[in-house]
């Protein structure tokens, strides 16, 4: 049974078919598809204001491209030290940009710490141009230990990049389970809170490959197309990739998805939690516990796969995903409870 | 009726299915799926040699990639000025490499000049560290201009490349053509006439879209899983890229399907080639001829989709591909006829 | 005898004795010192405008950073195949922009063609994100060939970069022997001309190293000195560049020594015009002329430095200087004398 | 009087003889001068062992062209916070690798945690390609703290680099000043000690702009002349730079230079620290101490040049240099208890 990764996860159904029923004929390549034009509309009524829509096939690359649109080459992106952009892309943000230097930041439960934040913004500056331009805080929502910015947190933000003039980014891979999770609307948890960019994530929530950057400030998307196209990340037969994109958002298909995950995620922190150390607050689709070797040990040979945190031993990380059924996460509780 | 491009495409049912068959449970993410291990063991016997596989969503990815592995950043890439790499990639080589220089060199018929090329690399080095390092030839295989170089074309490049001690690449986004023209073995065509990386297309031919870089020397495969990260090129559900792949080497279908490509183009060519100019000589799934204004316009009026070609009034190409149904090429053929 | 380079001559006297009395008790460092200060004053009494100048140590760095400011890294930029910039910097513009693509162009006499120029960008646009972006076109002013702009000429390039909306760049490693050339004013052969961006030379006219960046148009200004900085061109005790470029400027020192290298050039073509084939006319500090192989040979076995130029085997460059003495051109007149 | 930087002193006297001594006459350009040559025998010589040396201007270029050297554009550099490449270049390192990550690591007095380092290096890999690749770790001697490392401790960074295979470069801005505190041979604090890559400076021990490349480790000289050229940093009239480097090591000029330096940094520390607390043990030439900001202010209004340190608002900094005269020491260390 997979608690691994939702990169894992099979195609929900509902999108492998979008992506049959677009295989008719030809269709214009290279972005010019209906699909893309349809998606766009969709991501307008959905945020309800203007926004450029960039679909693309890698999450990694809705990243990057956003740290290129927002950062120039001899500019700082500020993100949490665990940030997928920092710790899992190896060095993409960097050569995306021409050499950008990341700033890892500290702070509890996957969050950037504010006032770290603060201080390394205030002080910046002070040394001219011997130092790197302060240009932009990434944020990663939900975060890389399954918790979610509140609101009123993304407020925070949002003042630090009035006050010192940056950019703000949302990478989004698990957009929708964080979306779920605060009950409020898409345009709440974006550019009302000051989003500039966001990387819209849909692989892992049930499509096959398919992310979106998405910029709401027309600053930051100076020849966005040609940024798409010098990383190889022009689709020529992009409507495969739209159409997933189209059904992925339709009839709140997204938010089903992604509310099952959280589900399924909440329920097993439920049971568990008066056994086992839960490392974070259980906030989205990703539970992090305490496990004993040996006990971790027992429940890969019983065939449950799952992570073992980097730089720990006895820390794991259970994903929950649209694909998880209840019977599944039942039975690892049980096998849980038998270890106690 | 569609001749634009092969990208308009739809994907071959085949495939299709394969990619459907894939959509089962949970597999494992980031390439250690079944299929791209499968498709490995396929390129070994289908090239009967050792290589590198790396399987990718775009030819451009696989295109730049190649020039990142075997091109240092002040080296100098020597192709054709009417390569993909060249004019059509917004600069994605140069990006990949972190600034290679290319060096866009004449010659007939979409093939490279030899004279010229030879003249070219004798002449490098002699000015030191002021010039940059030749690097690489790369050949687009079919070429842009739809001819294919002859084997023994190629061995003139295996010669030079070894003389001047430099890697030669083949751009393939067209190689099924290419191979079903020259009726020869894939060996034949790449690693024995000196082809140290290959990029190997099956998107134009029936695939969604699925690339992959194929290596054939091992000195250029250094951290080649580094490249495609940091460049965002690694598919997180790389099974629907693999089980593409898997299913057009499968039972020969690529080679039927560019056979059928091919056919097309031959025989529409043979049909008019009394009555109009072809540009270049019909070798592969490409015809470029010579249209008056007049009869372009009269062509389109008529719900016939082509390119005409940059840089000149008269010049149009069309694309012949696995879908290109022959009642369509008949009705074309007589559309040309009814304009004389 | 040297006629190899001026790059091969001493500092002029004046000017070291400035870098002499530079040295005296503490300075600023990193640019904050007084002769940055005046030498900017220098400048825009010269330039009779506004004008950002950023001193360097080499004419590489002038021109890579000339190019980061004004072209991204998907741009393009048009000069002739000849140009330093594209055929003896190893690649650094590449570098500095972070990719950008160099479109060497031909023409007579190491002047670019216009029309093969106008060509080119009337063409670009036409395939949208998939080209790189016309960005800037850079002039050598005196050309690598030793030929000379003529203010007319100058012009046309001019509306060609308000046509197609892109910057114009002037190599300027020998400015001073153009300027004295076309006998105009400093402003009339660059701002007037539409010139955005100079590199202005002053090492191979007399100083010891010292070059700087001079901008007339504050658009491409944009974090320059982060440019300066990053690239690791920011000298630390920045007097002994700067004090070096008052002095040049002062009482007319850079016309003097250029007109006195462009008349030792003007005199030797004049003496031997009649008994070997100039290459180029001779309008600044070079002379390329034709010989045999056993007359090179010969004068080379008499002790005259010079270049054979590269893909030739009988055309030399003679350089004159500065330091040039009238008494050694006279002797290298009578040696090609005897030699017919 | 001036105690804010080496980097404001004016040249030694020999120095700039040497300087004026060069200036005779034509010279060959790009570093095939006399001098180079010179400079690298006594490199020899003093290093006991074959060493490539690629003379600068400027120490940025030093340090980027040796990361460049050592580390691939998907790599890691281990640096402390404070080391100048990460926090003074303005990102010239991301630059000229293209796009290495800097992994700024914490650590008492300006050294790196040892302990801190090696968990970083033995959690590295386990990710894949997901990361980057440890590839150097930088040393900066004596650090931006004005403390030295030991042997002892170099030989544990030599122990890591050997264990994790990764290049060991010393940044050396003022090597003299630790060489010269650790009373070592030049051999003992580099290549014996594991160090691959040197950035060798003179500029601040009394040169005008002179620093060099050392690398040890044949491994990490490939296309090096191509580096210092594609980054502008070939110096046409190269005798100037390597006339100083010659000079800066005849007849130990630059271990005087050095002692001197120390030795007033030291004698100033013996006389003030029983009232004012020194921050960092005193070294090399630099004292770090804390004052009041009204004694700080006190001092300034006097006449004393000092930097106040960023990110602190009572510690000062102040650099000893070969130009401090002993006089001006007295009268800042009366200056002070006066304060008291």
């Amino acid at each position: 049974m997979n608690f691994r990764s939702d990169n894992e996860t099979p195609v929900n159904e509902t999108i492998l078919r979008a992506i049959i029923d677009a295989n008719h004929g030809f269709e214009e390549s290279y972005g010019y598809d209906s699909y893309s034009n349809l998606f766009n509309k969709q991501c307008q009524n959905l945020f309800q204001c203007w926004v450029e829509t960039l679909p693309l096939a890698t999450g990694t690359a809705a990243n990057s491209i956003a740290m290129a649109l927002c950062c120039p080459p001899y500019g700082a992106i500020f993100c949490h030290e665990s940030a997928h952009l920092n710790a899992d892309e190896c060095g993409a943000p960097e050569m995306f940009t021409g050499g950008a230097k990341l700033i890892p930041l500290p702070g509890q439960h996957g969050k950037i710490d504010v006032d770290i934040l603060e201080k390394k913004l205030a002080s910046s500056g002070r040394h001219g141009e011997h130092e790197v331009l302060s240009s932009v805080i990434s944020l990663t929502q939900s975060t890389e230990a399954g918790t979610v910015y509140t609101l009123d947190e993304l407020k925070t933000f949002k003042k630090l990049k009035e006050k010192y003039q940056v950019a703000l980014h949302m990478d989004g891979a698990r957009f929708a389970n964080a979306l779920v999770s605060l009950n409020c609307t898409a345009a709440e948890m974006t550019w009302q809170s000051g989003i500039d960019l966001l990387s819209f994530g849909a692989t892992k929530n049930g499509a096959m490959m398919a992310e979106s950057l998405l910029v709401f400030n027309p600053k930051y998307t100076t020849q966005i197309l040609r940024h798409r196209k010098r990383s190889g990340h022009l689709i020529s037969k992009m409507r495969y990739i739209t159409s997933q994109l189209v059904a992925y958002l339709n009839d709140d298909l997204w938010i089903k998805l992604a509310r099952h995950a959280n589900e399924q995620a909440h329920y097993f922190a439920t049971q568990v939690e008066s056994q086992i150390e839960l490392i974070h607050p259980v906030e989205a689709n990703e539970v992090f516990c305490r496990l004993s070797t040996s006990k971790i040990l027992s429940l890969k040979a019983q065939g449950y796969e799952f992570h073992v945190w980097p730089d720990s031993d006895d820390i794991i990380r259970l994903v929950f995903s649209h694909a998880t059924e209840r019977k599944d996460v039942n039975q690892l509780v049980k096998a849980i409870e038998l270890l106690y």
